[in-house]
């Protein structure tokens, strides 16, 4: 049997980031990973700029302003942000302007409008009055404060959240370069399993698995999502994993992994050709979990046992570092903490576990919820918000030092 | 002005949950927040079963089995899981099945088959040795073990993840109730600001706030977002804020909100009676930020600074509070922590500041970022992971703790 560590390693090296991109809109690109280097285009601030409301002058001209003597200087117009003045200002001229309005030729600080004569409503006259002087270069914004045009903004790699969006759209660009999202087949098994929506019959159960992991893969942000059941026939299934690999980057299926009569996973991977990477992996539960790869493009299929909670905990253990390394996105990766244990493990020594707990962040604590822990039972899964794990040693004791998943 | 804390409220008491409900196919109803109470149609397991392979037995039947001396049944048959076996077993039968497989009418019991003469492959004779015995009620999964019909699975309001997503599909259901997304507007205002993509003429700037606000909304899951940018130009404005009032449920506009001559949005809110909410907040960027409510449905208007770094703080701080009552996912609230500051605050005392900072979650302490925090300056939000809040106090020095607000 695998260690995890060592399956996680192995599955991580089957599976390939996704190298294709496109170019998508920028307000369709949130939470997509960037497939290019962003550079400025232009310097930012694109010009000299005005931080406030006042007048743009030159410096030298106000230096002796006070409110005895105050200066006073001849106002060649007035302009908004968004407009551009296209005379000079000479010495004992001013314009008036806004924040964010270029600094007109010829000026080289800005007064604040509170520091002049001007009232609001009051439309200028063709002379303002300035109580206190700016020294040149004063309440100056300059190009390129923030960055100049060729810097690197924001590296291939990055992962578009809000600001890097607003970052991307300051420098002009509306459409971006990003991975495409990995398209992921999920395929249930079980002859005894039925879509829920329809009628139950005598010896059949509803199909928890399927909607776990299609929901948890929503919940990483993945969109581009097939699904299907499968009976346990093992041609039947060839033909779907056959399908499927030729348009997917990862199949995902439940069941059929053990030893029984019925466990068909291991025919079917046999009856592809498919390449081996694992079979049974030393932690409770999941175990039995089978790992190879298939078709032309070698994508890799990881069959989960077919009970619930394994479903759930083999999902966060070993799917999700494959899906950080195809996506490229570090936030798809598991999230651990090391914290004090509670209470005891009602089950200690032997194989490593995966129990459902219950973190608390603020004390640096965790409770293993009691109640219920059958390997078949998802419904306590809703309490729990992280997965603790009990090393086969023997700890497990309250006091014990253990890692948590947080779910 | 109004205290941070008092704003929040002030939103959050007018911003009125969203209760329209839509059903939703489960496989797209992740993230949504369920708008009904998910109670159990059937007992799970809908039926007794066996947990492993083996065969069903009436325990009694088998206390003395041993190696040396096993006890020999007849088998009545073989089922698998998803199979029912429609007999009886009497005393001294048993029926083989798998696990999953429903226990037979008559069997107390399951005796694994590694406690068996069974051989993998070699198909059933008509009788079995034991070889070591089982108690009645031994290896015996009881219908309703994990939940009863009529239990409460889950909860009106819980957040649906994939795990609830499995629970819900495990009970039989593919559908559900959830409450409708929020409908939120973007608007963008300013004559100096152009759409990226196109050409940028002198004087103007790209569009990062309707982007960073898009981005942020996209961040925290809002899919039904609509957007414009809209020239300083008071009637216009009105229009599209009435236009997008009938059919939003929350508009975020950027800019015109302070006291300049081009700060239309005061104007606008009176010409729609628009019913004020605030303007201005103690709190540094975005102080001067407006809000009102308009319209016959009281959509609430989030009128922000149209300085990016403001803009980007002012959704963390404001508006998320409004999208976590609106959508009722606590999810979106802004997570925050108590931690030491490495670095002195470049600014402290007079109004309350957020700075962009780096906050080390193993270490517990954050640095401000450095370089430029001029208030315009988005681009070095891509470095930082948190704001961190320096109170008017004069505090904000290393050593200090302080709270942050991460991204």
């Amino acid at each position: 049997m695998l260690e995890l560590e060592k399956a996680i390693e192995v599955l991580q090296e089957a599976a390939g980031p996704v190298k294709e991109t496109e170019l998508l809109p920028l307000a369709e690109a949130a939470g997509r990973v960037l497939a290019e280097d962003i550079r400025a285009a232009y310097d930012q601030p694109p010009f000299d700029r005005s931080p406030l409301d006042g007048y743009a002058v030159r410096g030298e001209d106000t230096l002796s302003a006070s409110d005895q003597q105050p200066v006073s200087l001849q106002v060649l117009g007035k302009i908004y942000a968004g407009q551009v003045f296209t005379g000079t200002v000479d010495k004992g001229q001013c314009v008036r302007l806004m924040t964010g309005s270029p600094i007109p030729e010829g000026a080289d600080a800005v007064v604040r409008q509170e520091d002049t004569d001007f009232k609001p409503g009051q439309d200028q006259a063709g002379q303002v009055n300035i109580f206190k002087g700016v020294a040149p270069w004063q309440n100056y914004v300059y190009a390129g404060e923030d960055y100049h045009k060729g810097d690197l903004l924001l590296e291939k790699g990055t992962v578009l959240k809000g600001m890097q969006l607003g970052i991307i759209a300051g420098s002009g660009r509306d459409q971006v370069e990003v991975y495409r999202q990995p398209v992921i087949t999920v395929i249930s098994t079980g002859d005894e399993v039925v879509a829920p929506g329809g009628p139950l019959e005598a010896g059949k159960i509803y199909d928890a698995n399927r909607f776990t992991v299609l929901g948890r893969l929503a919940d990483l942000g993945f969109r581009k999502l097939e699904s299907c059941h499968c009976q346990d026939d093992p041609e039947i299934m060839e033909d779907r994993i056959r399908e499927a690999a030729k348009r997917s980057d990862l199949i995902i299926t439940t069941g059929g992994v053990s030893v029984g009569e019925k466990d068909i996973m291991h025919q079917v991977m046999a009856d592809l050709h498919g390449d081996k990477l694992f079979w049974r992996v030393s932690l409770k539960p999941g175990a039995p979990t089978l790992a190879f790869l298939t078709g032309e493009r070698s994508v890799p299929v990881i069959c989960l046992t077919g009970n619930p909670y394994g479903v759930a905990v083999n999902f966060e253990l070993l799917v999700r570092p494959v899906l950080e390394k195809m996506s490229g996105n570090p936030a798809v990766r598991s999230k651990t903490r090391q914290c004090r244990l509670v209470n005891d493990s009602p089950k200690r020594g032997g194989v490593r576990r995966f129990m459902r707990g219950s973190y608390d962040e603020e004390e640096g604590q965790v409770r293993i919820l009691t109640g219920s822990h059958a390997s078949g039972t998802l419904s306590s899964m809703a309490a729990s918000n992280c997965l603790v794990e009990i090393p086969g040693n023997g700890s497990g004791r309250a006091g014990d030092k253990v890692r948590v998943y947080l779910l």
